[in-house]
């Protein structure tokens, strides 16, 4: 018999909001999850109207509060199996506060709140009513990430010495939020983005990047905030130099002022061995560099094991991607892959079988947390002028 | 009110096919279309079975006779929408033209048939029904195709004198199909795959690129069919100099034996003003070079018009994609725009409206056709050691 | 002791010429050559002239029958070592005959000479005086066309079974040679150029590339020569299939209207157990592509013998560059590297010792006639539309 | 009449050197140059024996002091023109000083020397006697260098707000030093390279890379100078974050860690209104960015003026490069093109005209001074744990 498709709402994604859309082709990718039931906007009457023009035939709910409430009201077969956060960043905290009550899995957008006294209640709230939480850092979905992961892992590049990790975007680069953008509104205006604006934003990919793929933790920051834009209270630029847990170093950087980046985020990873080389703009493909030898060049779906130079690959990692190499997968791609990972542990946990949530194949809210604890030492490193902070642990 | 999603047939599928995927997700990308019935398999039983134990639920059917009888006696809101092909392609002509009598729009898979006679019976029976019928060639959904074609129309690269379309792989450089391979085994019979082997899998989707970006037909061909690995009854490598509709020449040109190649299909195109170059592989860019000017990239999402050199560009191609440059749509993103384009004609159709199908967006059934033509054009010419031949228009 | 710089001959090179200048470059990069005399002109007062205004002092000749009836009377030590012939293509044969008279080492630009028949007579006058003749293909002088060469006959990539030689350029695309420019204008008149434009002009360098790294010959051609700038007489668009001497098949393919092309030469094998692609415009690296392997891109000094995958490199290959990777070089290191393989010969030759000029290391006289039997042959079949011409062997 | 070539006089360059070499082609390049007398190694056997048995015939000397002293005594034809200093850095100092006190003029490999004070007396030196002095920065040769300069002078890229300059290596990922390999001995050895290994050799490169194209002064530095491999004394690593002279800010990034890094030198600059993109390994484009606007990637000589989007472009830069876009120029023409443009200053110089040395094509003896404040204020920063540190001006 084949399973019923998961049934997940979406909370927020109203009124031209961006990632909403994403995450929506990735539920309905693999026709095994579908949206249910929408709580789109703030605006119980705008919310109520967009459910009902929605382009397919949604549940409509005038508010999260009442998407919540009515789930204990409903026959289990009809109740919600997930549900995804696309509101802006400060309205994270309260509706995976309210899932989490209710035991209902979340994927949250990132960063998982606006600050880490929030976080902290979120990770103690999960692990005490242990449901699954993933946090939407979209670019592990890529086969790539999990290959470069395993190639650290693999110790084919020695130990770890230091790691670029980067993300340059230039839309920021002017005054864009004057203009009335709400993209480019909340990101800028503090009380919506946090204490970090382009750091919190992007800067959070680039260390999740670098922790996902090097299974290392930043532990000690000394950061640099810039806001080049005049008049923007918040930084654009962000430049952070770091130290690794396992003594090695790192940068993580990112920036909204680099005109002509669109996406570019990439890191570059250089061990006692070897160094790899991805960007996400190029997402197919890594490139692994040992001494004294080619650049070689793996693309997703060309990679075998023991080739003379790889030891074992895991067979899951072989099988992963079900379009062959040349025929590119991308964006939506990896956004589907962390959502089909995520349906694994749900039904796991519905079924009361354990599940891993483990941050192996898609970030979990300890993750999440600790891109928070990263930004706040960032902060409070700039306001020292560059001086060392440790980053909190959970 | 929110239109309820079209309901799919899918036709083949069943079994270690490759191309079903794909269209799967596509059909689902947008949640306004899903996969509502299924007829996976030749044989009954495999059919049934599958079906049963499909990733999520559909109404399965031992057959696509069984589905298409079974339309009749439904209730109109259960009847499926459209029928997707993706059987072998000697079993396109059958069920196609099944689904056209039955007046029900059809997405099949290229090449159309595996004959020039068969296609045009398709031809003529889509045009006594007046149903609509895409033929699903991948490429020409990404938005980047789409782009050039506007780009040549607009007369920037002035009159188009030579193209050079090819399609690259290099997976059949050993005689996969004696291992067993079930992709490579049917690609190599003449029986199931027509009388060209590389020129009608690979060769097609090159021509038709072309076709579609320059507007241009190829109306006379030099073909030579190569069989390079020892004992292989068909080609492996095509390449064949034409003659275009409007006096200028081309290339097209496709291998399956040079090694490494994935799926390297591009296009270059020359006109007497400029140029233009595409590829597929790295589908987010194109490149138009004028004389004695910098080399310039156009990623999709990052162009507007009037830039200083581009003219006006219509809004429908600006507003198109829904993510921004530098985060990447691929494979399945093309597939998706076929079938969302495909969906509006269908709903047209369906509302007694006018609909196009004009192959502006996706490959018609005439386009189909003239990929047969032009294949039973180059057998022809090989046959006579590279001759002249013309391709026959319908 | 240091020996003396060879004293080369400059013949051609004047009023705006722009192969000279490479060839002075060349001559002096390692400061065991030296440009002593010239003769730059066919007006015997321009000649003088600039002769004597000549950026370094050099020895100037109203003609070049001056500058060899001088060598006779000249003592030993003054004479001249080899002359370099840098006239327009119908200035090449009468230069080189009267030099291989007075057994004097030539080095001449291509093609050889603008026709078959004087070709033949040049080389048995050649053979007759055993005297060293390079034919000045630039692109053999790339460390990477030695490492291909290399690649190829070391049998790592089986037996070649397609290969693609192309170089596209797009400054002809407007009808250049109208304007006075003196490049366009010789390269487009048939009594300077012969009976192929682009195919003698650029085409022959895709040849030689070909044959070079492949170590094979184009016994049989189909080919097709272009005229698309109207009122062009002559090719400036070039497409030959043809059959390679051991059973092969290949595409020479040549452009000038290709807009934006600058000088794109390269070449891409395929053999029966992998592939190799490179491309002038990025000369350092060259990619080995294996089944179900990474792409290996080898930079110029970064190989290594027994690296896991590559066997056995002669240490004169790894020895020869002496700036390391990533340190680049290019076209004009190339036309060293000529100068200094055939500085090798002729010292030999001077010396009465063994000397090769084997084609191993540079184009010799026979690979300067191969590349006028080919175009002959081309010419041929296209003048009967395509048909097939066996390239006649010397 | 031909003016003779300037004599050239090469200190250090025997017994294995790298860098000597291309320094001599450069000389060689034009034929305007030529290599007269060395002085190859501090043994004073040794230096004889290798000019004696130098490729060419040279003058050869016992010491530098010995060349210099011979100086006066020779008659003013037969006496050098200029000298090349190419020694381990530590023994720039003393032969600089002494040239600049015969009124020679020279052309010093970077650094300038090993210190501050060193530099700092050097400079006054060279004001005092007022002889042209150039510092050996071999990437502000490259023409894309000059033309990113002038991109950045014309306004085109609004006011520059951020720079990342780096230059990556990873050949002293492992301890080669103790394998005696001579380049990488006294590379990591603070008593012949300086107090930073890393930053000083390669560091000092990408700042001047910056200061050179943005026109711009690094003030002020926040450095961290790391040792990646265990027991090297110095630096293998640098990263510095700075302020700009305009208020912009910066990265100064190197290493010699980066396994699979040849000379990964490359530089991006942001300015208020786009922003520009080179590498030194493909040195021949230059790529610029707008907002909303296609990348626009020029190749070296494949530039005009008033394109639609570059305003005027100077004559000189437009008829600098002798060869046309894609036959690339490359390391060697690059430090041709120094020699080329310190030979117009030398000639000046010696005719009593008015010479510049201003630093607009060539690194002068003020920016190689500032190289050493640089680092030394990098140092200082590093061992007060980041802290800001003002870079001295002279």
């Amino acid at each position: 018999m084949s399973p019923q498709p998961l049934k997940v709402a979406m909370i927020g994604g109203g009124a031209g909001a961006f990632i909403a859309n994403p995450h929506q082709k990735a539920i309905h990718f693999d026709g095994t999850r579908k949206v249910h039931a929408v709580a789109l906007h703030p605006d119980p009457e705008v919310a109520m109207n967009e459910a009902n023009n929605w382009p397919y035939p949604v549940k409509g709910y005038a508010s999260y509060d009442e998407l919540f409430e009515d789930q204990a009201k409903l026959p289990e077969n009809e109740r919600i199996d997930y549900v995804v956060i696309v509101t802006p960043n400060f309205v994270h905290f309260d509706p995976a506060m309210k899932a989490l009550e209710l035991g209902i899995p979340v994927m949250c957008e990132k960063p998982l709140t606006v600050n880490l006294e929030e976080a902290d209640l979120l990770v103690a709230k999960a692990r005490e009513k242990k449901v699954p939480f993933a946090v939407a850092h979209t670019y592990l979905g890529h086969w790539s990430s999990w290959f470069s992961r395993h190639i650290v892992q693999s110790g084919l590049l020695g130990d770890v010495r230091w790691v670029d990790s980067y993300y340059l975007q230039g839309w920021l680069a002017d005054k864009l939020e004057d203009s009335g953008q709400m993209q480019a509104e909340w990101r800028t205006d503090p009380k919506k983005a946090g204490g970090s604006g382009c750091g919190g934003d992007i800067g959070t990919h680039a260390l999740m990047q670098l922790r996902f793929v090097t299974g290392l933790d930043v532990e000690e920051v000394s950061a640099r905030l810039d806001k080049f834009v005049p008049g923007r209270p918040i930084d654009d630029h962000f430049t952070t130099y770091g130290k690794l847990s396992n003594g090695g170093k790192c940068l993580v950087r990112a920036s909204q002022i680099c005109i002509g980046h669109k996406n570019d985020l990439g890191i570059m990873i250089a061990g006692t061995k070897g160094a790899l080389k991805w960007s996400q703009e190029d997402p197919e493909k890594v490139t692994i560099l040992l001494q004294d030898q080619p650049d070689r060049t793996y693309w997703r779906g060309q990679v075998c094991a023991n080739d003379g130079f790889l030891g074992d690959v895991p067979q899951w990692l072989l099988d992963e991607p079900t379009i062959p190499s040349g025929h590119g997968e991308a964006f939506h791609d990896a956004y589907a892959r962390l959502h089909r990972e995520f349906e694994k542990d749900v039904r796991a946990y519905q079924a009361g079988e354990p599940w891993s949530c483990d941050g192996s194949t898609y970030a979990n809210i300890d993750d999440g947390r600790m891109g928070l604890a990263f930004i706040d030492a960032c902060i409070k490193s700039d306001d020292d002028d560059g001086a060392w902070q440790p980053v909190s642990k959970s």
